[in-house]
Order: structure tokens, then C-alpha cells, then sequence
């Protein structure tokens, strides 16, 4: 089943860089808080708050060139989605009929942990809210969440390959619906701590200037290796798995969801 | 006349590298010609190329969140901004009223010379056109014309700590609308070397993977390295030094642009 696999193709590769990168560029800011709060920050005709607008504009624009057709992609607003102006792209039907989309929960982990943690190992949570900043900031929020759930939707297409791979066992789980054993079956703890590993080295070579000295670099270090290393180990590897149990809870059903 | 550079604060450190990334995101699809041409990608109701498209679209959306009431800010498509949903910001006036916008210089340059020099280097110029990936990567095309832009019209914040210091020398310079003189003027040749090395450095750095050995880093090389320092040697550089000469040589004028 490594069709599942190479679906991601070279910009797949690019999906952990990304989201590094995104998550750099979206620390930078102090920690706003209005940003995430409804109400907080005044929209016209409109509840939500900033970050939720924002994200939801963004998808009925990028709705338009088919961001949402492709099988990796998931929206934070399906209702926001409209008719592509271009062409539709018949992609292999790789995955199962699910329904599984976990970016609700992602969002609040994003605003309530991660972005925080991000932002306290600058200092930056004391410098207060900067409301010339909520524009550029919920910007990068829009472009980090994005990056994430792409990372962590692809979890479908690992756990397809999975099922593939040890259909029996799987069918067997799934019919005695049996969570917990379908996330140890899907577990490798070396392989996560391989990544976690590559991960900390990468962060730490990515996030150091290198034509500084090593004593300066010490000290200029631009990002917070544990703090990158943290968001994976609680955040992106549980909801990945997440992903994966949900839709292989759903793997074995005739419905045809939409 | 330090206020000009500090108007940059901690994001704008991240400029060089954000260019690098968008860059390296750009480059991984195959370079898709369609994307560029007016009427090759068929928009409805709209004669634009896609990416055109593209950015006037996601200038009119960005623009509801002020991103053009920043000063270091400048849109490919001004006639499609509105009027922000969140209230004014009074920047501190820095720059003398001018009208300088080089972006469509910029755009074409990207489109004719730095993306297609980009997929050379990766061999994609010959994998012909993919028009499924036509939506991303116009999308990441949108996010790198961003980030040059960006860097490229800062150029008005050095031309003006440049006036500030030698006033009297440019002042003379401009009466005589002696642009060449100006271009020298503002030409620091030791400089714009060292700005090279450091970029070849990093771009060094991080595009090759640091968890592989030596041997093979230099095959598995994420970009190249000579792509970049090209890039900005016979773009970047060259256009933001045109960016401020226009700068001065409006330096003196009464004229209150919009």
C-alpha cells in the first residue's frame, strides 16, 4: 500500500520544515490573546473572533482553487467552502469513506498550549498584547494551523497503509471496537523517538545562525528546541494517532459519507 | 535616524529567511507556465493570469485586516484593497509621502527569471506542466512575491536613514537628478558582499538535512545554494537599490501622494 505514501509527494517531505517554520514566524509576535477570543476583537456582523474569521476567509478563498479536493487537505469550516473556479481534479480513491476531522480540537490545543508555550520562552507573554500586531499574528496562526492539520490529517493515509498491511488484525479490533488496542497496534515507540531525535537535531541546526560563533550562538538561539520538540511529542504525534483510530474506527462501515 | 530600522522590530529579522523558505516551497513543484499567462488557466469573468488572480484576491482579503496601512506594505493590485474591519493604527510618519511601488517589475522578474531558474536546478522544468498542483503552488508563489515585496520596498526605510545621515550630499545629488550619482551614493560594495557570504552560509545550512552523513548531505542538498545567492545578487539586491533611488529622487518633492 505505498501508493498511500507517495500521494504525499515531494511537498510532503516539506510538511515538518513548514511547520517549524510557520511556528517560528508566528512566535514572534507577543502572546495576543484577544486574537482567540469571540467578541474580543470587533467584526462586523460577525461573532467570531479574529483567528476564526480569519481562517474561515481564507478557506472560502482557497476553496476556490481546489485546496479542499485534495484527499490531505482539511477544512476548519466546511460550511465556508465554495465551487472551485477551476477544473476538478479526479484524484485515486486512496482512503476509506470517513468523516474524520479533528481541526476543532486542534484549534483550541493551538491558541490554549501551543502558541502559548511558544511564546513564553521569549519572555514575550509579559510584554502584553500589541493590537498593531493581531493582523500579522493571526496571519501566521492561519498559515501554522494549516501546516498542522495537513501533518496531522495525513494520519488517515499512514493508518490506511496499516490496514492494508495487517487487515486481519485490524478487522478484528475494529469489530470489538476496541480503541485502545487499535492505538497500540498502530504504536512504534522507536519510530517516534527516531522522529523526535531527527526533529531536536533539526530544530537545533534550522534555528541556530551559523555564522555566529558557537558562543553567540548560545545565546542567539532563535527558537526553543524543547519547546519544538514538546509540541510533537504532546500535540502533533497524539492527534496523528488520534486520526488514526478514528478512521480506522470508521474503516469497516458502508456509509458513504459525503 | 535609527527609528527608520527599528520600525523593522524582531519579524523583520526573519524577512531573509522567510524568502528563503517560500522560496524552497515555490520550487518544489514543477514550474507550471500556465500559471502565469493571462487566459491560460481560465478564471470566470476575469481575464487574469491565475496567479494575478491570486494575489489581487488575497490582497483584497488581507487588506480587511490593515496589512496595508503598514508602511513597510505595498500591494500588487491597489485598486482592489477595502477599507480594513479593524480599527486604523497611526504609524509614526517615518517616510516622506512618495508613490514608489516596483512589485510589478518584481512579479514579472519572478515569473520570467527566479522561479524558472529555481526548478532548473531540480531538474522540474522538464517534467512538464502539472495542473494539479496549479492551486498550490500559485499559492505558494502569492507567499514568496509577499516576502520580496516586503524586503525589496524596505528599501525606502534605508534610503531615508541614508538622507538623514548626508543630507546635504543627497539633497545636491537629487537637485541634479543625478540618479547614477544617487545609486553610488547608496552603494556599499563591502556590505552587499558580506550580506552574500552570510546567505550562502545559511542557505547552506538549511537546506541540507543535518541528521544524514557528509556524503550523502552533498547529493541530498534541499536547494541549491547557488540558485539563492543568484537570486538575490541579480534581484533582490538590484531591486531594492532601485526602490531607493526612486525614494530620494522623491525626497524633495511637495507633492502629497494619497
Amino acid at each position: 500500500m505505498d501508493t498511500a505514501i507517495d500521494l504525499s509527494d515531494a511537498s510532503k517531505a516539506l510538511d515538518l520544515a513548514n511547520i517549524r517554520f510557520q511556528l517560528i514566524l508566528a512566535d514572534m509576535f507577543p502572546l495576543n490573546p484577544s486574537i482567540y477570543k469571540p467578541g474580543a476583537v470587533r467584526i462586523p456582523d460577525c461573532d467570531y473572533s479574529l483567528l476564526d474569521w480569519m481562517i474561515r476567509e481564507q478557506e472560502r478563498f482557497q476553496s476556490l482553487v481546489r485546496r479542499y479536493q485534495s484527499p490531505d487537505e482539511y477544512p476548519f469550516f466546511p460550511d465556508a467552502l465554495q465551487e472551485p473556479i477551476l477544473q476538478p481534479i479526479h484524484y485515486p480513491q486512496i482512503l476509506h469513506p470517513n468523516d474524520v476531522n479533528i481541526n476543532g480540537k486542534l484549534k483550541h490545543h493551538y491558541a490554549e498550549h501551543i502558541l502559548p508555550a511558544a511564546c513564553i520562552n521569549y519572555g514575550r507573554e509579559e510584554r502584553g498584547e500589541n493590537q498593531e500586531n493581531f493582523g500579522s499574528a493571526a496571519t501566521c496562526d492561519v498559515n501554522c494551523l494549516q501546516a498542522l492539520s495537513r501533518r496531522i490529517h495525513f494520519g488517515k493515509f499512514v493508518a490506511e497503509a496499516k490496514f492494508q498491511k495487517e487487515t486481519e488484525r485490524f478487522v478484528d479490533l475494529i469489530k470489538r471496537e476496541d480503541r485502545k488496542g487499535i492505538d497500540e497496534a498502530i504504536t512504534n515507540a522507536a519510530v517516534e523517538k527516531k522522529v523526535l531525535e531527527r526533529l531536536r537535531l533539526k530544530a537545533k541546526t534550522y534555528g541556530t545562525d551559523p555564522s555566529i560563533s558557537a558562543g553567540e550562538a548560545e545565546e542567539a538561539a532563535k527558537i526553543n528546541v524543547d519547546a519544538v520538540v514538546a509540541m510533537y511529542k504532546d500535540y502533533v504525534i497524539p492527534l496523528t494517532k488520534e486520526v488514526e483510530v478514528d478512521y480506522l474506527m470508521q474503516r469497516l462501515k458502508n456509509t458513504q459519507w459525503e
